[in-house]
């Protein structure tokens, strides 16, 4: 793996930061935090692979006073949006002397004249007191745009550095408009700062907003928990987020104890057969006349097939939750057995809150980074966290894979542990 | 209207309250507070309707020392049942020195034998953190049991005073247990705290949990604003509880002012047409950009057809929150115009939070003074509050009706005001 | 009592208001809710107090096209202040068509040229947000102000209506206001939202703020109760606000029940001897190992002794708080009893935080019908409710007098039962 | 440095851990995450400094059959006492079978006889809800009792590991315990907790409590804000805890950026002359009519003199909030201004919240990982965290130094950015 990244030319301008630490392109944190792992690597003439450290370089390729700057939120909502914009906006504005950074209203539609979004000035006053909204005031969009629109608009608009805040979707466009910018050696720097509510980047510790989600999640289970100690064999069912990972629905689970039973992506369950999920069901109602059960949406596809693919172009998942509520309710139909299932789906009211504390100072600290990547002539790459360091890392490493609960790592069996569930299988 | 209360006959052992002011039977809270009408009444020689005031009377029928009670909490989850268990323990442990207090569980089921359901104890130790969840500790149920089942059962475990803490459905079965126990002449009271999130009782000022849930609702059209700003016409969907009133949609709108549309069961509207829903609808997003709809769940049934009758014996709503969705969606495809709607149906996470402070305190109040009502022999009444005054009210009266909301009243035509909506109507 | 008021004139331009039941002046709401007093008074042939209703009238005095208005906020923060200003503004703006609403910065000091503070104009957008926040987007002030100063402002501004919140020393400033006007005969209309987060204003049965303050002083009174219990002989000491009424301890105290002892002004008590607080907290540590005290701070002011007047000419209060706990601390050493004492002051993070929905609903209601008296040419009256009706007082009514926690009332001996208490009384 | 441990002697029993990676003593992870110091170090021949990494190891010491465990807290409350003491009871209990778990209570003091405590059974089901609570359910105490009587008490009672959790006096207990059990070559494993609301501990990425104390922080800063902002010349000063170190108060000052002024044990200021912190302060309050200032306990020490030490050996501080409140005070009378000054000191208001959701995860992964280690046979180490991997520490390494806010790192330029504060140094 490299960590190079490709430059829009020499920085030249000493950076007017002062009291801060500068850091060289030559800091870099290691990805693998093993002694053993480490020293056999270097002891067999490998270089281990590490991330550039991220944070203010010594010298700036723009000039602040004649720079530009846009932002853009694309895919869905993730809370701390409002916080990343806004610390943006102070950063370039409190540390570098930029006065000019604009806002793309609704996603990449933004660029894209026929859509004819109007685009914001974005000031420290205009930003000063988003960060207690949810949600993000640019707007935002799904679906990919032309890349020459985004290209045209960013050159018409003088743009020298875009920062985009987005998803899986988002950084694939970041790689394209670079390309884009590059084929018309145009000299545009373009700064991802990914976005994912689910927390499985790859090469990412943790995403902004996690966090956030994790401790609405866990209240949601709560709820459930006390609907189904509520009725005789009551059962509280709860669908997270996680199309691809169930670290939410993990760490929630966590976070309480509430949960009996929880179903994820990462990890297969049999419905049917005596070891399937229902049997096992049946059993714990009749034993203890209640069950909390937390589904992640990406869970038990084999099972609630989806169709098609949705506008972000990732594939359109079955509504599992809706799948298990009907499958468990016809099950003990057919066993005579009373139930009161209560089903609980809170996918919007924890997408939209405002940020944590954590979260919150999470999202100052990535925007920060972003602009010293920016101001510094860095182009095409993310600003993320690896193991409580920030660094920088190629939007094309970032894009290439996805981060899952390790099935026999702590997270997983620590959930096994708390609720122990079996493993559903024969 | 007749305020005298049957009686279990002559409660004659003193009070052991101190410090406290005893209030007697013909103390009444008028029901009218408008002083021309109470004039004009009493100047033609009416006796204006009143409520007993509710409080501590100078003798008791039943001796503590040799009292057994019991609670029940039936029907729906609704924040507070919690608050009143423990208080209705807590004055009857320590201002009455009642030592035997059984909790019943999952509802009247807990009362007939079939169900096995065992009984609880409950103590001031049992009790002393219950407030802190959300829920029920003694469960629920819906529906009807037999009434011979249940006096049976109240006269096989001794019990003298039984407090019934549930809804409409509840307060019916109070009235029946209570021709029940007259019929056997058993010497058993039974006072009833009557449960409405949608604070729909008649002769009732207020209603214990209605509070929290205009709190949490609140919070949920906040969110459903969040997510209709975040997205090129967005509209925020938010389907609330008011299965025939819709006091929480239209509190919960005033609280946060986000709302831009608010359908009651209370305020018939059209669908199709000019002046039609749909059609307004569509104006405010071509001007807008976003609209949040907040519909309570009793709203539209000319359109949401339910059918059936549910446990509890109310008829069956449609799903008005699910058919609105459609509706919209289908009407804005028909028009070709891009349309992001998130739909929130938060019911569960509302009904099962911790109650709010004012609710709690609330809780308290009415519980001692059920307790009080229990104690001087009192039954087959309820305890409410009055503007501002706790009053003891038959229950035969409070079944008979339901309060709405008043379209040419103060609420509605505030909710209006801050919504800014039409009449739907041509 | 007299229920009149003064008018600048004849109202004679129609309302604009629609779908809202008008309201005319000769609607009283009946200050007793006693069904015999009430008889009594009239079978006697008195006239039974009442207040007049609130609401919208047919005629408007004012002609909205042309009329400007203005609020301030006067005194110490309470929340639901900038509800209240919000409210004002769009109910002027959306019901009423008034364009020019002007905000007073910094209390009654914003009328006064000398202190140089500058207008602000109040539009729906300006004050769209405002009620997210805690505190006054206005500021405020303490102190009198020249009445003829503020008159003379009034005039040069041409203010049609002054909406004044605050509390005590603003309502008598108001009707000082009032009298200047009166005096030179000027067209100038002064509505008062009396403000007293502890509650205690005669003829109202609530102050906005309150709801909130209950709240947050409860979960105060929760963090002493786990400080108390976290280390042996653990003393949490709390003091809440109330100088001249108990009504937030006792609020606060019901709300958890984590208080065993709760002292207020209206209830003297001895510190010293075998029945004083000292000796009676000497036996609840030996006994249970910990205690949480709840004391407002305008209790033992026979022990706390205060100074002099403060800025809003209210005598200072000896800080009672410090006094118990050194009190406390001395008693105990002098004992020979180990003693873990934290002592909260929770004042400011009380008084700065957003109003809960319920307040922020009230607020919004009481601001309406501020607007509607206002508009009606009303003047030198208050908006305020009185068991569940809003009404309007006349402001020299509301300044005779104070409410204080009836110490044979429901409150108190609620507050009796919930700690066990005893007098602290030989 | 040195990474082995002592043993009590060779672990032989089978682990019972099912579907759980297991981890050698041999796995480390390295201390320091530079690429380029590791492979420095190593080309030149030396170990990088790592720490042993935590988890289930496959042979255990103890028969779970018939072991006793027991838990102790000490020192001052920290949010996330009881989350750490349900998790080490469940994992004891669920995982490994243990069925003895004692609670000692008050601190150490319930180790030494005369003290008269009782020892509590821990089962899972007296612990299970206790993490809805702030504090410890055990009571805590501070200052050093006789090694000799606690190790007594843990013969006598035959506990045969021990968990406490506990602050640097805690260690050091733990390290001399440990070094008593040598002496007489007693059986008994001894792991620690570190609790520091300040997360100071060297070698530990983050302590328990910290992320919640500083989501608490955080909104007493905006409390200030409203009353600095509520009144002419308003400034709000908020002392918050930081005994050696500023990281509560940066983080807090980061998480909402209102504060205007952070001052930090790790940052002298001069408080008079032209560039002193009175004269900035001002300089602010002349300019913008508000300022807020947050102040960490451990801050101006050289102007808040404090004398001697207090009960857990700690040099006791002067107080900083109330010296700059009437330095403040002082200065601005002087100068003939005007001023609104409020204190808020919130201290015990923040130790006895209950967890954030981010903060109960943490305690349950330190937990489950201290019981590890403890059944392991390992004793005289500490459970830590290390760039989000989970480690085992020797305790004499942790009690060595402490960590510090570095004043040219990322976090302090950050919170100078942020508050555009000068150096306060001529």
């Amino acid at each position: 793996m490299d960590t190079a990244i490709e430059s829009l030319g020499v920085a030249r301008i000493p950076s007017p930061l002062k009291h801060v630490q500068h850091v060289t392109d030559d800091e870099c944190i290691l990805y693998d935090s093993s002694a053993r792992n480490v020293e056999q690597q270097i002891r067999e003439g490998q270089t281990p692979v590490s991330f550039m450290k991220a944070g203010p370089r010594d010298f700036m390729y723009f000039d602040p006073s004649k720079l530009k700057c846009a932002v853009v939120t694309a895919g869905g909502l993730c809370p701390g949006l409002n916080n990343v914009i806004r610390a943006i906006v102070l950063t370039l504005y409190y540390s570098y002397g930029v006065r000019n950074v604009l806002g793309i209203r609704y996603g990449f539609q933004g660029l894209v004249p026929q859509y004819g979004h109007p685009i914001l000035e974005l000031t420290p006053k205009s930003v000063g007191d988003i960060a207690e909204l949810g949600g993000t005031v640019l707007g935002s969009s799904r679906g990919p745009q032309s890349v020459e629109d985004m290209v045209d608009a960013l050159e018409r608009m003088n743009v020298g550095i875009l920062f985009a805040i987005g998803g899986d979707g988002t950084m694939r466009a970041v790689s394209k408009i670079c390309e884009g910018i590059r084929n018309r050696n145009a000299k545009i720097s373009v700064i991802g700062i990914p976005k994912t509510i689910d927390n499985d980047i790859s090469y990412m510790s943790r995403s902004f907003g996690f966090n956030t989600a994790v401790t609405v999640a866990a209240e949601v289970i709560t709820a459930a928990h006390v609907e189904a100690t509520g009725s005789p064999n009551g059962i509280g069912l709860v669908k997270l987020m996680g199309r691809r990972a169930g670290f939410i629905a993990s760490y929630a689970a966590l976070a309480k104890r509430d949960a009996n039973f929880v179903l994820i992506p990462e990890s297969d369950f049999d419905l049917e057969g005596p070891h399937g999920f229902l049997a096992v069901l049946e059993k714990r109602i009749l034993d203890r006349k209640h069950a909390v059960i937390v589904v992640a949406e990406g869970a038990g596809q084999q099972y609630a097939h989806g169709e098609g693919t949705d506008e972000s172009g990732n594939p359109r998942l079955g509504d599992i939750g809706i799948f298990l509520k009907e499958a468990i309710d016809e099950y003990f139909k057919g066993k005579g057995i009373e139930l009161n299932l209560k089903y609980i789906d809170p996918s919007y009211t924890i997408r939209s809150v405002e940020a944590t504390s954590d979260d919150a100072i999470f999202c100052t600290f990535l925007a920060q980074n972003a602009v010293h990547a920016g101001m510094a002539g860095k182009t095409n790459m993310v600003v993320g966290n690896w193991r409580d360091e920030y660094v920088y890392i190629p939007v094309d490493l970032v894009i290439t894979g996805r981060k899952q609960v390790e099935l026999d790592g702590k997270l997983w069996s620590s959930v096994l542990e708390a609720t122990g569930q079996p493993s559903f299988k024969p």
